[in-house]
């Protein structure tokens, strides 16, 4: 099986020898820019790597790995826009480098091509794929619409928060590893199976983020360390801090959240300390913890050779425990 | 067959009866709320009577119908964020009754549904809707970034300016009139007939739309007479009169388009006589009957019974000679 570096490479290509559409010229071009940003390129390989442990050709299943990239990029320029986001991946963001109504058409245009992409297999295939995908793309938009909805919120709970990654976040990985079952004809329970898998890797890998947020290592971490706890963003952190922490404590923390002090690092050191004493990085730590082993019994109980298992167990590993 | 009341009440009972996603509700309502604003409903009932023509179930074809009423209004509400356009339909705009931010996801998640309406079908046939949609949907945006371009741009043609309405409005209308035969297995060629029927109906329907504007009976035309005019919207009308103006008179009619009086009355009588002096309605009024005769020669082409494309022409005369 190919390691996560030649997966990358067998997509990147892909991408690159794509003919994008070129007219209009400020239609396109900030198609071509976000997906020329780079990432991780999870999810696409998430769907190679499926359909290489179905027996499946990987390189037949680049459209949909492609076709899930795509929703993603069109995911964030829009979500950008709705959180003023000035910069992605360290570069500006399409609705700054262009403008909003850009943004939105650009956008658009990327859900529109990913649905095209989709379509580039037979009737039933496609069928299948349209569907999960659909399925699949409205509760991402019902994630960003709570998501969107949380500042303006009290009392959120866990449990608030577990729904609303798992509909921004973990159906898309969901969607991206039942896609190589899919293309390979494998059965329904199979297809459902893969989801599930996704489902739980997608909560471990936002959960993850989390952590990595408050305290990754900067040197590996691609974004700043503390970004979320500047702009007082609700993680799983922050929440189960706020319901955890005594009278006077919560208090205190709720004001480190009000303050936008000028040496942000006083407030990431106080708020990472009430993280601590609240229990919550040990919450997070079990909770990633809890969603790792439930993947690995999910995969442990697929129904394939070992060797298939063991790729797609060393893949989990490399993106749970990350530190990138 | 039935009458063009007749589809209506069978599309508005059809979409009254469909239960919408309520949850989360700043997500849906905004759905609701532009579905409920009305509005003529003539893409769906293309839809509907092209089933009937190819004697197909128009019950049958309700969820395609729905899909293609879904996708412009989706486009209604982007395109009304861009415009920054506070009403629509003599309603607040979804972006100002709510915000942007909620305009644009409530848009995304109606592109995303209207997806899903066609995969009600069998798998060929959500396949071939699919695709025809695809492409369709694709080319709206392409017209709708050509039209923002306009106003920053000098020289436009009147070719220019049917690229454009071809784009953002006939292929829906094409697209509208192809579901019906691809919903009753019609061969490719009547499909392929039925939506370059679609493009040119659709072609004279805007241009008839730019024409009641300015030469309209209020008391007919739902829309208040001469809004273009105070926008300054680049028309087949406007464009048509600056390409063909004399100098000074080109001059003049500039001067109005850059004033902004505060009785529109005076600038609506001013500009209209230069649409009438540089032959614009005329040759506005040539074009549309150009695109209905064509219409009609294609109707006749078609391998179908007399009284089915009566019927087809007999909708056809009361879309493009509207006052409505």
């Amino acid at each position: 099986m190919p390691s996560i570096n030649e997966y990358q490479k067998l997509f990147t290509e892909y991408l690159n020898s794509c003919s994008l559409e070129t007219s209009p010229k400020n239609l396109y071009q900030p198609v071509k820019y976000i997906l020329g940003l780079g990432g991780k390129r999870i999810r696409p390989i998430l769907t190679l790597l499926s359909t290489d442990i179905f027996n499946g050709n990987t390189k037949n299943a680049l459209s949909a790995a492609l076709a899930i990239e795509v929703f993603h990029n069109f995911s964030l320029i829009h979500d950008d826009i709705m959180d003023k986001a000035p910069l992605r991946r360290g570069k500006k963001t399409v609705h700054e480098k262009w403008d909003i109504n850009t943004a939105i058409l650009s956008g658009d245009v990327m859900l529109i091509w990913a649905y095209e992409l989709l379509e580039n297999y037979s009737p039933k295939k496609s069928y299948l794929l349209s569907k999960m995908f659909s399925n699949t793309a409205r509760k991402v938009c019902e994630g960003q619409q709570l998501d969107m909805e949380f500042p303006h919120k009290e009392n959120i709970s866990i449990n608030d928060y577990m729904i609303m990654i798992e509909n921004k976040t973990a159906v898309l990985v969901g969607c991206a590893l039942s896609f190589g079952a899919i293309l390979c004809k494998a059965s329904n329970d199979q297809i459902n199976q893969l989801y599930n898998i996704g489902i739980d890797l997608g909560l471990a890998f936002q959960l993850q983020d989390d952590y990595l947020d408050a305290f990754g290592d900067s040197n590996k971490f691609g974004k700043q360390i503390g970004g979320d706890i500047i702009e007082n963003k609700k993680t799983f952190l922050s929440i189960h801090a706020i319901n955890n922490l005594s009278k006077k404590h919560k208090m205190e923390f709720n004001n480190w959240n009000r303050l936008n002090p000028k040496n942000v690092n006083d407030k990431i050191a106080a708020v990472t300390k009430f993280y601590r004493s609240s229990g919550a990085l040990e919450a997070i730590k079990n909770k990633i913890d809890l969603f790792y082993e439930s993947v690995i019994s999910k995969i442990y109980n697929l129904d394939l050779n070992t060797n298939k298992k063991e790729s797609l167990l060393n893949f989990v590993n490399k993106i749970v425990y990350r530190e990138f």
